[in-house]
């Protein structure tokens, strides 16, 4: 019976969302083959959570933080597999070397604006060494990326602080995710319209394994929009090179979680594949993109402890490569339809020096894609 | 009056092909906001030269070479300024790590089957020391790609000789170039439906700079098709992890040429962007899938004697990061354009053990994107 | 005349220092085959400038900042090529990423202790937004790095400001550059032995191009010490595995500055073999280690200019791969020697919790070095 | 009993081997603080089998082959943990991509000379195919690396063929390796004297594991050689940019095998480890050099078999990063001796067109060593 009013709540929830938005999936956007899981976020990992600081004060002031954890507890103490892709390096996602190099991430993932990535850092780090059991360390490894709001933010002002992360990451709960003009996409542009907060997520029939794949973006960037196969940008008018605003470079952050027990290097593959759905809706990475993917695994038998005896082995049971295509299929369908989530989530917003910045046009998209079909 | 007549051939060609394919862009394919060049193929590129050798013998052999050449000249002695991408390194393409650390390619490109990459290198090597000039040369890197055409070719065989791949060189020409079933496409698959090798350019307008980006593929992977905006494997009922045949993995060797004046690292960002371009085609460069991506510029300025004086410093004019979005985007439409163009020329082809790859239904396809406008 | 009184003072500096400390150099240590320049020091390479901020207080502060400036004018609008190698990646140096895909650094090296790079990258943002001419600019990429002074200093008090920082980066300047317990190398510790900051450099003959190589360290990493051919670590008793202060991880970060015209991807493989002169001091690039080397060149025709013509070409000449030999035995040379400098200069320090740190017994060493020949 | 007759066989072939050669551990050369295993040799570690075919002919041909085993099974069907590290990438390797992909190797380990790799992959291939339970496989990644013998042997006339690769496989053993100029040493040329084949191992205590690290190298570069502290190079008058052979460029091509439960992304930090013990033997990674390393673990429950059921997890083992740092001294060490031992073992040799090349005096090097204590 649980079950039964969680099923429904579902249904509703992936209808418009908690949060009144009408999801462009629920609308009829076709999205690939595989399955949704309940809430369509990135939180249909067992264990994610999201917390969202949105900060929109006076006139120019439109930024905010976005903080994703891979589990509720100790994430340095209990560090999980993790893997960083540079689609475009054009940014300044801090972290990554030490990702790479021991295939392990240990704070949350913080996003931010671009110039508040020394507040996400100060934020995340602060936020470790204040945690039960963290007493004595002193080494933190935080992973915070950003993309460029200066368009409708004042971002020149700095106006993350690194309290203001800490409060993120407290914050940060499982469940449905906020979408649009919240947290560390707030004053964000995508495509020319308004870009924001998208998650979405795919679930695996039992066949392939069951696992679920969780997708959230930060999208900030340009291209030639497409959505469910219909050239929206050519039809609006808005492409590369045709209009100043559109020609803008821009950036997209995208995480990944997965249940999957993948290492690092499958991770790495994992979000080797998030550009590809990126791809899918007219992305272009373009030279001022600052595209990055951060992966990361909740399987707990891969959890990697800081505190360890000598020479003890790690007895893992992890997914082989030949067994890695069905989640590759995964992020590239959850990345696509996450971003178009955060378009169709996001709404007009007046900014900095009074410049506005368009909703997407969802009704005409809608109704293209219903008459295409 | 010559440019004329000229750009009525091109026109010709263009649409049915001196080699009686309709071509897609033709037949009413959307492929993007930028127009190809005269022939639609890489050999828009000037000096840029292809040749082909098919081996269809008996019941078993379905192969073939296709070598790509930079320049007509002796391109050990003028090197090109070039770079790899590994999209998925499922593969054995030789060479890369020299053309990483020097940026530069001094061979044709060679494409060929998985078996047959000892042929292409000794082929390539064995072409390089008999040029006039390369007497003493005693070091050469040849850059020789694969896919798999196992299914319909006896690999095991190794069917392609060094002598061939020689011959596959010195028939390369300017032009237009074949598709389809030829060469190193000869036995290949894609998306379920036989594939072959592909091309197709981008002019860039004055305005961007006038470059010219082109791309040659040899199609072999799978994944879930869409042409023209239309789902096309779903609504044929071919698509990942529904259909044996489908699910199995592939590869698709990629190779961009532009004139434009770009270094190895800004060719290695061009190279990135093709699998953007692959993606959009439905590809998912599955755990299996040799997805590689070779770029070159052919820009006179920036050739690399073999010889040079002592410290004299190279004097180049190249194009900056700034100045590149507009190439990544022609390199992701030219991409897409020249794998569903590599499946229009494809026809059906019986192989080894009787096996027949069937050509993609391309009537009911153009009928499908006919009637979503 | 002037130039005279300038090489007396050049070979009074190159012996004993301006601060006292002898050099190993002069005190009979062999360091190859290649010759200094004349302050032995980064600042060799014209342009370069050095600042130091040294932060000793109450007696559990033993932490610092330095700040090396490729050249002395507005480094956002002027910006250098320049690479990133990662050794190994058990550290924080932040702006990798965009230094990769753009090939270039646009801000002052930030190096400081690992709880400060928040700090190190909020100072190097501050201080590049408010110079005259950056009114508009709304991204910054900061290069910072670190190693960790725990043992000394009370790294989780975060004592660095971003203040100190911009502080740190005014006041840099040519000429001699002090070494040992100073700046960013203020609490760490090398060998087992009190570490610091150290500096070197190389300038070629001009039968090689007459070029200039400047090393500046970071020394905090552990391994089996050798100097001049010696075993010093076992002759000391104090290598890996024998001793627990020994075993402990650490860190180097090495920044190698050239005025030799060399382009990102040269500069990268001058930055690696960096590595290689940290070998040849018995480092070992241990699992804790954060291994990171900076290389750019002041060359003035390479400078990348923040605003420039659409289109408009880079016209540059840079040294060819078959050139950069000589550059990378200087990169070997003087980057052994600077970290030997950096223990030659460094003193015996009282820290965190009455923890002390003993200056390498230098006599003995000198005697041993002097006995062997 | 049978154990300490055994331990004295070890000693005997520890001091001058099988081959009559002294090699200089036994002469008092020091290296290190680690011991060797028994036989001081990649053998060492259990399974691994090497096999040499030597190719000296007429007075042109000097060239030859080596072929590593991880094990000594089918590698294809139980394919081993894997990585490649690209020290310098002016070299013909193949096979990188995918080893880098995969994180496995599926065929011996060939080496031979530059202009002869695919004659090795050739034979690689076919050895895979002709294999008992491989009737069926169609795709092979042959790791094939070379140096440039060209010096002594006539490199043009590609006097490898595939049928001498498959038997160099096929005689492979375990046991004592012959070092100097052997297999695809024979024609080789390092800091100016012969090199050729050398190698060396070392066992850690139990208290860090008790692993063994074996290391292979093929010595054919150049620098500024130093053996046990003593700057042999500039005491003979031999180093870069004095002599002309001493400038010529080179390559070293580095195979590192451990027993050590270590997966992929850390076997790659260990290759990453060789190139310091190169360092310490003077080597420079000059523009020319070829400087790769491969490293695999033998370790049984990490084989990777091809056939596994479909979804079935990887049960496995393996060391964590925390205990990797005696590794990375282990392959330190053991490359440098490795270097050291095949200049030592190799002896004068006259090749293509009357020239000579000396073996490196080596009486005068102990000399000058034992004099320095």
């Amino acid at each position: 019976m649980k079950k039964l009013i969680f099923s429904i709540c579902s249904l509703l929830l992936f209808g418009t969302g908690l949060f009144g938005q009408t999801r462009p999936r629920e609308a009829g956007v076709p999205f690939g083959i595989l399955s949704p899981g309940n809430l369509n976020a990135i939180t249909d990992v067992p264990g994610v959570k999201v917390g969202h600081f949105t900060k929109i004060e006076g006139s120019n002031i439109r930024t905010g933080v976005t903080a994703i954890l891979p589990h509720g507890g100790n994430i340095f103490q209990q560090k999980v597999p993790g893997a960083v892709y540079v689609g475009n390096g054009f940014g300044k996602l801090a972290g990554t070397t030490q990702v790479m190099e021991l295939g392990s991430i240990e704070t949350p993932i913080i996003l931010t604006n671009t110039l508040s990535v020394a507040a996400g850092i100060e934020g995340a780090v602060k936020y470790s060494l204040s945690l039960p059991g963290n007493e004595t360390i002193h080494s933190v490894n935080a992973v915070v990326g950003e993309t460029n709001d200066a368009y409708l933010n004042d971002i020149r002002g700095m106006h993350i602080s690194a309290e203001e992360v800490m409060e993120t990451i407290k914050s940060a709960k499982s469940g449905p995710v906020e979408e649009g003009n919240v947290g560390a996409g707030t004053g964000t542009i995508c495509f020319g319209w308004k870009g924001g907060i998208g998650t979405s997520s795919r679930k695996l029939p039992e066949s392939l394994g069951g696992y679920t794949v969780g997708v959230l973006v930060q999208t900030n960037f340009g291209g030639n929009l497409q959505i469910g196969g219909v050239p929206v940008g050519e039809k609006l008018g808005i492409y590369p090179f045709k209009d100043a605003l559109e020609k803008s470079d821009g950036s997209c952050m995208i995480v990944i979680a997965t249940d999957a027990p993948v290492l690092d290097r499958n991770l790495e593959r994992m979000a080797k594949r998030a550009m590809m759905g990126l791809a899918k809706t007219g992305g272009i990475a373009s030279n001022g993109s600052g595209d990055y993917v951060i992966a990361f695994s909740t399987a707990e038998n891969l959890r990697i402890p800081y505190v360890k005896p000598n020479l003890e082995l790690e007895k893992a049971e992890f997914l082989q490569n030949d067994d890695m295509t069905s989640l590759f299929l995964a992020v590239i369908e959850a990345t696509e339809e996450a971003i178009i989530n955060s378009l169709f989530a996001a709404e007009t917003m007046e900014g900095k020096e009074g410049r506005i910045v368009e909703k997407l046009p969802t009704e005409k998209v809608l109704e293209w894609i219903k008459n295409k079909n």
